[in-house]
């Protein structure tokens, strides 16, 4: 598309570490590789302290840079805000930037409560009645391999799905030694493994199966309750001074559920799966045919066809790195693998490409809160007895 | 040992279909490989059809034939009755053989009721007063790399434990159209996947840990309801004439559970995993180490040592071949893999070991009810809502 | 078939370790699992040492023994020889059994030179001509998941070949250590790696592609050329009383050749690759498909069908153990894999079905001498400056 | 490093097309996750046709356009050239620009032949003597899991090595309606797959032992000889206007060698491999210790380490995302793994680090002629009935 013919998308982000690194490198990226409709700037990043945030921008290569979120809803050049801090934080920001006018990406899980996140979905369908759109990020949607995934489930290759098996396992708290942090502090992070990496399988199998959760029972631990502060560590809640300080959250989350279509679904989140470094596994089982994928060989699927002949049927290992492959095109040629913040590029040409088209996003403020209300059921079962809880 | 100081062992088996194929290749393989203590004989086969019988016992290589099993008893040649017959068969004859003095070998699962397993192991506890033994057929746990994963565990290199992921992943009921067999007949069988196959996970991760389950939380399902009967198909409770029959027992089985030392357990068990021919997959996390295990590359053990430099850590693919594993030195030189049915024959070289020594073979009887009062307590939780039960 | 109306085969295996037990287990178990159309007999097993060979006897269930292989030839009771001894004395005793009127099956390499392997043709094609038949014992030729490779590139599947990629990697002799053993020393074994197992690699590419090696250029090498002499060690040529000794053969062998249909081959050949233990490796890739096989996973052969749709091709995982598959109805449900030495039973039921029907049985000793030329070649190969050398 | 501390770097690339738009990547993403000790800029890039040129500036984030490579040696503003073009070109550019004093990185293979490649390791000579550097683009070398591996075999962890086996497996042109492109065609590319892609495995292996090839023989093929012309195509040497035309390289090259440690190393390049999409594997044998390594995951490096114990031994899957791995720390957590494209990254960082510090960085022009020269080794064997080619 030419230049002159595409409006410009204005950005502000507030926060910039981890996250904010994956989605400014997003930003930066995906005009280079793919033809977006909208001229994105990349206008302003917001944090709280000046000579930090100042340096961030420079850095990861940001106009401007703000000290207070709510300037970036002041700036008329900024179009839409991109939300990278805890999920303490993301209800307040969201929720005001919508109401400001502003489109919002928001990171995962969407908020630290469900009351929370119905709140911003309430904003987001007030916004989308004026045109203004939200989107959360459960960026792995956008790995080629789960594109593909979802693609085989719709084409019908799957069939009746009947299994769903996810795992998210890493291991860097399994050292009781490991520091704390502000993921471990419930009032910053709102869970542990359930909602910072439990969220992601729960997201990714309803997206993959484009089924929900009707129920689930659960069970939590904290194996490591007592952790060292480190000693630049600031802003936890209650840690005082403190050589060692309370973790809060769940450091282990297991449950099983049942798939609106009946499937049998079994989840598991873990910080102390020794050797796993982040090992997203799904495995989806069907009448016609089943599916695995390990984010530890992120460019690989294996499918299974039930309907090849027992002599030459077996998994097959799609290497998913063809032209024919969603959002490869634009990339390398076969075999030349992409990697962890590929997914955010493709979500940045997702985004703006529904908001060139008016279009809502997807995953919506809906799509989070649905997530949000499963780790909320699985909280409630594994604090009463892991009873059944039934999602609406 | 010179053949003259051996003791006899006269064997009689019941049943000679598949377990007892397996059983009997394990009867004769064994004292050609392994160095017994004592001189097995096959001496007797039994079976209610005198032709079948007889030629199972030609083919199979056993001395005589006889059509009621309780001709074993009363046999003064026989000292082992080895039980390879439905689930629901078990306790009459295991209970019938111990207290006539014979030792048994049963196939799991030990019994079809906990009630059933339970007077079970008091014969068996009867019978051991007067040196009589008893052991459950969990053969797996004679898998050589099931052997090695026990021992890192008994040697401290696995640390406190975690996590127990295990699943039992088959797919031979997941097209409609297999008709019904005596495994799915809730009469014969007992229960489905959760009692034929679910079985071995429990067992195996009881055994490697060292640990029990304290309590679980499962969910059943059957998939497809009703099933073709086959025309030579015989027996089937209420079957008639009918061209279709009930399905009555769970197609599959998803848990959850606590170990006594605190671990988070998942279990699944299933025959509609498309594409997964016999999946027995086993992976444990702990403080110092993790192991992983999937039956469709049996050789194999996975471990991952946690104290390596974090530099060339990695799950280690140790090929379990060497003279120095169990078992092994029988057999073939390294990377010369192992088989199903060589896990049979280290089962008679274990069995026969024990009664030489005059010691209780293990896994014993109380062990299958162990195992029992899991598949117990998992039905009564998917029938009840789902909800937690505590295991004594 | 009615055991009445099979015609007995009386067997005399000569030597008794380590194939001799393979051999020996062979013919133990192929009666129990496959309707042989012969009754076959174990009848006596030949050594030079009476007490050992007696006490193997009865170990490996053989009803008589003999300190002299001759006396085999002489015995009416027997009418095929089995020959399990090193390579240097296969061309006598094979070519006296043959011309006695004895079915022969060799265990590989044919013979240690082309000039003993081509009298042993010879011998082969006269005694063809009075329905006496011969085969070499090329027993990964048995490997279902080999047997499926065959068939796969017979149906097409595959295409036109253009790479053959072969490797048989070992590292039992990695560490200087290890003591010398009779595969050391070239007046018993003829060649190392080469011949014990380079001659399998290259059997297994010509029969799986089934074409011929049309030329090689080679390199051969001895990377330890001294060894300890084991204490209990007796028989090696030149040993006298020393503590160590040569090692007159190669240790690893490196070769590149022409398939007759044109296709690039590449062979490799080892004891020193530490960390692979029997990794007999084959890849095949073709106009139409490729196929690679691991011999430390026997029970797989992955498929690359390549008139797939590029979204959804890769290569197939195929556990080969369905009914479909060759041999496996006689085995196991699906997913229980089989072990090494199934390979040898199946050449048993191979071997008695081409002589019940009066057929030659494959591979033949012409297979067997193709072999031979092609090691043959490779050493003049590498002691001529790695020139190519046609093959006939 | 502050920024008023820091040199500029002015950079001024030559071609924009596959390689272009990977260092173009690689000179963006850089300084936004690395902390260089220059100020690089993007300052100009070169290209023939103006209208392309402009665009590729505009797309790929170069300050200005130039339709004459010899532009850049003339601005001030340009410090370093970029060479991307086809190897036909290299030789003329590098030299000149060397000779210019502008340091100069080079894409592989470093020329056509061993003539022009020694020239420009005269001009790099030259140039060094006045401070100015040059090095060749051997890419995968700056891949984690190959740094791990060089560091391994540095650290004495492989010992003395044995064997080297190493494939650079590609299919693009199994298809014969493929069409031709430039890669192709001799005048343009020098060779097929071996100078395309068997070069960087030549140099892979090479940098990971640090031995060089000291003798080769070798076979190449070229399967297809006529393919269709592209209509958009244009540029190729005799095509005409003629529907198909002329392959002028090889398709596929088979070689072995001697290493000047004394290892064995095969060698095998294809684009004929169907299946395999970027399979550059590199498989490593010493006496202490073995490697394995493949592209196709390319974040995971497999160890054996020989010195463990027979029964916990077997290769480690070392996923390369560990902040101590190289190049780590600047990118994300453990297990979020990296693409093709951050070795180009790496590259600049290694580049601009030696440039800096006033290094020669490597791999120099010495090292690509080193590769060149096993090149036409293997050209030759190939041309003279396979013969072995010594090396100097």
């Amino acid at each position: 598309m030419a230049a002159a013919d595409r409006a410009r998308l204005g950005v502000g982000m507030v926060g910039y570490s981890f996250m904010g690194a994956a989605h400014s490198h997003a930003w930066r990226t995906a005009p280079r590789f793919f033809d977006l409709p909208m001229r994105t700037e990349m206008t302003a990043v917001a944090g709280r302290n000046r000579e930090k945030v100042t340096a961030a921008a420079e850095r990861l290569g940001w106009e401007s840079a703000e000290t207070d979120w709510r300037r970036l809803l002041e700036r008329d050049d900024i179009d839409l805000v991109d939300i990278c801090t805890p999920g303490s934080t993301h209800a307040e920001i969201a929720i005001a930037a919508l109401d400001a006018g502003k489109h919002v990406l928001c990171e995962k899980p969407l908020a630290n409560s469900v009351a929370e996140a119905e709140q911003m979905v309430a904003a987001a369908d007030r916004a989308a009645r004026r045109g203004v759109h939200a989107m959360v990020g459960f960026t792995y949607r956008r790995v080629p391999a789960i594109q593909l995934a979802r693609q085989l489930v719709v084409d019908g290759r799957i069939g009746e799905i009947r299994h769903v098996r996810a795992q998210y396992l890493q291991d860097w708290l399994s050292d009781p030694s490991t520091p704390l942090n502000w993921r471990l502090d419930k009032d910053k992070a709102g869970s542990g493994a359930l909602g910072d990496i439990g969220a992601h399988v729960v997201d990714l199998t309803q997206f993959v199966t484009g089924e929900l959760l009707t129920g689930v029972a659960g069970m939590l631990e904290t194996f490591v309750s007592e952790r060292p502060v480190a000693t630049e560590f600031s802003g936890l809640s209650g840690s005082g001074g403190a050589e060692t300080g309370p973790v809060t959250v769940d450091d282990a989350a297991v449950f099983f559920g049942r798939m609106s279509g009946g499937a049998m679904a079994t989840y598991e989140a873990t910080r102390y799966a020794a050797g796993r470094k982040n090992a997203i596994r799904i495995e989806i089982n069907g009448s016609a045919g089943s599916l695995a994928f390990d984010f530890e060989d992120m460019n690989v699927l294996h499918f299974y066809d039930a309907s090849e002949s027992a002599t030459t049927a077996g998994f097959r290992r799609i290497v998913v790195t063809e032209p024919e492959h969603r959002y490869i095109g634009a990339w390398w040629p076969a075999g030349h693998g992409l990697g962890y913040e590929h997914a955010f590029t493709h979500q940045v040409v997702d985004l703006v490409g529904a908001l060139a088209d008016g279009a809502d996003p997807a995953p919506s403020f809906a799509d989070g809160l649905d997530v949000q209300r499963v780790l909320d059921a699985v909280e409630r079962s594994a604090a009463e007895q892991h009873r059944w809880i039934k999602l609406p």
